[in-house]
């Protein structure tokens, strides 16, 4: 909130007994409470917005809308910076110009590397970027404990004091397994966030019928891992919102709203996420501006899809009052946009200050200095030598599990082949594109090292790593051989977090991920470069899939169906609990 | 909310693991969410909603909906108990039955007899009552500083203290000449309402224009007294959501539903409250329930009409998570209706505990024992005698001020007429329906006494006086004569607080207030019964008024245009002054 005397600036200015700040003249206003778009100009006082009607009242500065429309800054509704790979001040560069002024933010990646330490210099790092951070306060860090290895731990205690900031707003994703095992720490966590005031994010991931009824019983009350119109149906039915997600490998938004569409769903309980995408497909594509764009292209009217990319996800978040209208009170945040279709702002302004202008940031955020303890996080036991990977084969064939991944999906299928064994080693079968995942701790703890098969990666030869590995965030790996394997281990131990791609022995690229081990210190083109570089390594190695990096980061979380790996060894995520990764033959 | 304990049964009743406590067979479930209505059960565990899916789950206990609508329970979204006369418990008989099962209300009246000890009285004594109260707490205690005598006080430390309660979750009405003035102890209130998670509401009689903006520049997230269309569709544009009020003499519903459908007008930022209505109209005609069917009737369908008389309150006042729908882990509060047109339920659940049926409680609520120092509050000084009430004149005739009212708004008109002055004292004209209107001071603090002149009334003879009026709650008394009007005063005092009519120099009737001056101890059909036969006198005495007694109460507000009596005299509301209301020959 303003203090007393901003609010009194903004009430005298509204009276004309004080110029506005600002006064942006000629635009087209788009009005989210009444659907209208009228012309009308904005005058902001102490960066909130003073009033969008017609107006003769004096600014200190005026700024020419040239007819443009207004639109209130979009919202992601539930996003982890970590994996865009940038520090909050280089994601600007990215987001602000596309016009995401608000992120609500789970620093669930930074917290299961560091714990309460590491969410604490996250939101240090954040301070003076020109968007609006809220944070949606990490419920589950570890996610599976007992499972997995973790560098960090939020307990009640630690969740419940980060819940009381004022930039607090709800509790993060709680997945099914801690709802409908019904764990007292974390039924606990969920009326915690009530009791002080906000809400608790679910994370259905697969559920329906009868569990997802549990589930919604917890007091979870929306959920971002909809597949498809069926998905949104069945929550929305629950009295569940629908957090529609367009990220780099998860693309719900033409499955979802298609249907939603079709069916005539009333529209205030969607909005818009991207929960995990990648730097390139920001800057390819555009961030939530791409999902309004796609919105209307699928039929919605651009008043429809701004509300589900601003409004309802402020109403939702209870944060209204602030955020998702260009009402009196709430944030300047603008959009000045020439058409509504494309949905490119030409112009933004955070909290009343010129922020972006036709693509680029108008002036470059203070660049924060990472404390030297969250540079050196990857602290490898095993994994730096090929027989670390061995998965051992006492008959000539063995039978064994395989996860098997989607394209565009978050989720995978359980599946099961048989592979040669070769001196005692079962070998992946390159030409069935059934190869080696594993997973290596990383924090110096006890040197576990998990290893299955996966198939859809499609390399033809050498190997994938990445220090961001979902939710633990050890080393992932997948290879067509145990030697390239454990040169992109190397090459990101070196690099103290990162991601690597390796061949015939040798490291190929490296894109340093040096803070915590998840995000890079570089601006977003480099970055972006730097991603498009080893992806274009992994392509040429026969790598199929449009963002490997990103998949291979999801492959290991034991939370999101069917299989997940972590390093204690292969998990049934429906079961929760450790399953063999050979089932016969070892 | 629930406990850890209470949570996880919900959820193990939802998995089939342990019997629901009810189950509700055989109804047509009215989802707001989806705006489908489609058969289904209720399931209920530990008084929360398990299911409405269709469902094999176990119960203790059955009940057959007989193929009835289920409706969520709804909510009054602004309400002053005080204004039904009635206490908590005597109140559950009208507006459950009736179907309301929430109030969203300001303990405005009692705190202002006396304050935070009078605040905390209301709230004890509505313990154990088959309903929801949540505080919207008061802002304005007193109303009008330096305008009017109170019997208590709430600062920002008692108003801060109150918002810190679970039950609490808003600030109360904040009206113009608070926000506009700019008063420290009021934005600081609004302040402490957003950083505790809660809103803040409005009261912007008679704003329009830039004065409505700078309103809205306060902070205030609503407004419950738009009289027409007009007034809401400039509340919307701002951002903040209207509260369509359908009270005793406050009827708003009508005008601005019907230019509503009629614009088209989303109506998720639309909800209904009542604010102040008489225990002989929630009888006659209903309560919440009313306004269901009149939006109906006036075009909107059975799920719009129910959405703004449950879930958009819910949402708007952040406790969706609770109640507005019939979705799990919400109260189950359920009304069973055989005709959505009607809406006249047949059989209610609160809780999921059965609390009415075919217009009656199941059970008699607790009666609390209200204690003797709230018995006692109503001390005259000065008002007992015809002498009090004079005007003095020093010409054959004087020049005016008159209060015009409008017979079914809360708002007035100022007007002037010129009076005959007879011995040297000013009298009303009775053929033309000016009569004299006083308010006496009644907390024993100073004996003043207000007079004006007041038209609308048409009294032919005796005079009306009451205990009840707004905010500061002295003693309002209008009649042809000074003799009755001190009959009344004197009625009033003997009875500890009431409603009084007298004539002729005789008390004809009283209804009497001895809680706080302001609610009945008995039942609310005997209340409503005195009501009516007080109303009827108040008929042959002549008023035309068809709810004499809410007019005079409001007659004295500081706070609703155009004028305002108090003990301190005439009061001039937008300019917030004292005025006279003798303006030449006196």
């Amino acid at each position: 909130m303003n203090t007393v005397e901003e609010q009194k600036s903004l009430i005298r200015a509204a009276l004309g007994r004080e110029p506005l700040d600002l006064l942006i003249k000629n635009v087209q206003v788009v009005n989210l409470y009444t659907g209208e778009i009228e012309p009308g100009v904005i005058g902001v006082k102490a960066g909130r917005i003073v009033t969008s009607e017609a107006s003769a009242l004096e600014a200190e500065q005026t700024f020419d809308g040239a007819g443009r429309y207004a639109v209130p800054g979009f919202i992601d509704s539930h996003v982890h910076i970590d994996s865009t790979l940038l520090t909050p001040a280089n994601l600007a560069e990215l987001i602000v110009p596309a016009g995401t002024t608000t992120l609500l933010a789970d620093p669930m990646e930074i917290s299961n590397v560091a714990g309460l330490k590491g969410l604490e210099t996250l939101v240090q790092m954040a301070e003076g970027v020109p968007y609006h951070i809220f944070l949606e306060v990490s419920s589950r860090v570890p996610t599976a404990p007992g499972l997995e290895t973790t560098g960090g731990r939020l307990g009640l205690k630690e969740v419940e004091q980060v819940l009381r900031w004022p930039s607090a707003i709800s509790l993060g994703e709680l997945d099914p397994s801690k709802v409908l095992g019904m764990g007292d720490e974390y039924l606990a966590k969920v009326q915690a966030a009530y009791s002080l005031g906000k809400i608790a994010n679910g994370h259905a991931a697969g559920l329906d019928g009868q569990k997802l009824v549990a589930y919604a019983c917890g007091g979870l009350l929306d959920d971002h891992e909809c597949v498809d119109y069926e998905d949104a149906y069945a929550r929305l039915r629950l009295g569940l919102a629908v957090l529609v997600r367009e990220g780099s490998t998860e693309r719900n938004l033409q499955m979802i709203l298609k249907g939603a569409h079709k069916a005539n769903m009333d529209t205030r309980h969607l909005m818009f996420c991207t929960d995990d995408k990648h730097p390139d497909d920001i800057l390819a594509e555009g961030h939530i501006n791409y999902m309004v764009r796609r919105a209307i292209e699928l039929g919605y009217s651009p008043v429809e899809a701004i509300q589900m990319a601003s409004l309802n996800a402020a109403i939702h978040f209870r944060i209204d009052h602030l955020i998702g209208s260009l009402s009196p009170n709430r944030w300047a945040d603008i959009l000045l946009v020439d058409d509504l279709r494309q949905m490119v702002p030409s112009d933004v302004f955070v909290k009343g200050r010129w922020a972006a202008h036709e693509g680029k940031l108008v002036e470059k955020p203070p660049q924060p200095v990472a404390p030297d303890w969250i540079l050196d996080t990857v602290k490898v036991t095993r994994g730096r030598q090929a027989a670390d990977f061995e998965l051992h084969g006492a008959t000539p064939q063995a039978r064994v599990r395989v996860i098997d991944i989607y394209p565009d999906q978050i989720i995978n299928r359980e599946a099961e082949t048989t592979l040669k064994v070769i001196d005692g080693a079962v070998i992946p079968d390159i030409e069935n594109d059934v190869l080696k995942l594993a997973v290596v701790e990383r924090y110096g703890k006890n040197g576990n090292i998990g290893v299955t098969f996966v198939r859809g990666f499609g390399l033809q030869r050498g190997a994938l790593a990445s220090s961001v590995s979902h939710d633990h965030h050890n080393i992932v790996v997948v290879g067509t051989n145990d030697e390239d394997m454990a040169v992109c281990v190397r090459a990101i131990e070196a690099a103290h977090g990162g991601l690597a791609v390796a061949a015939d022995g040798k490291a190929l690229g490296i894109l340093p991920l040096p803070i915590g081990g998840l995000l890079s210190d570089q601006p977003a083109g480099q970055v972006s470069a730097e991603l498009g570089k080893i992806n274009s390594i992994a392509k040429q190695l026969g790598c199929k899939l449009p963002a490997p990096f990103m998949s291979l980061s999801f492959i290991s979380l034991p939370t999101v169906p069917e299989l997940g790996l972590t390093d204690r060894g292969l998990v049934d995520v429906r079961k929760h609990v450790l399953i063999d990764s050979v089932i016969e033959g070892n």
